[in-house]
């Protein structure tokens, strides 16, 4: 069941397209400069429909996707699992609310993990 | 965190790809079928590296992609959530442990919900 709304801080739809697309197409340039200079058969991205796919071989596939009604950024990552992200207003930063993570700190850090070289996306 | 995978019923590689493309190709099918027949702003299906999207304006999106090293079909619900299906060979359908739900069935409660018109998935 998702997450409860907190309605109080609800994006707009247009702002979030706005930011979540922004957030995406980041991701998706920063994972191809990142693929240049890791050693990881089969790095494959592809962007369609809106959905961001990383796949790194057998470390298995991230699946970035927004999910408008909720105002959210999706995640299927399989180090972690699935995540849902909020816009937060404060930290500027999409945010999964029950542990408060940071998307883009998760990626740095399972990324690094997997394919063995840092990756700065913040 | 993923479940924790019951090595005794873990399937080869090869027959995961086999059974999983089955089922993603087929639910492909069936919902350009379903986009003919109902009433829905913005339905949009995509199938791209391993990845098939379903888009129902706003209703949201599902997302359906291959989780290789975990053997697993994972879905993003904008209904249910974030759930992943293993094979199970007793029924040969892709099950959620957690819950015992089938992928198919879950899929044609859900669009029936959404789109107002039964789909016959399984």
């Amino acid at each position: 069941i998702p997450a409860a709304i907190d309605y109080h801080s609800v994006l707009l739809e247009d702002e979030f397209h706005r930011l979540a697309d922004s957030t995406i197409q980041d991701l998706q340039e920063k994972f191809e400069e990142y693929g240049d200079s890791v050693q990881v058969d089969d790095f494959d991205i592809d962007y369609g429909n809106e959905v961001l796919t990383l796949k790194l071989g057998d470390h298995g596939t991230y699946v970035l996707n927004k999910q408008t009604p909720n105002r959210q950024i999706w995640l299927s990552s399989p180090v972690s699992g699935p995540q849902r992200f909020d816009w937060d207003r404060s930290s500027q930063a999409w945010v999964y609310r029950r542990t408060k993570a940071h998307l883009l700190k998760i990626l740095e850090s399972e990324l690094e993990e997997l394919c063995g070289e840092p990756i700065s996306l913040s």
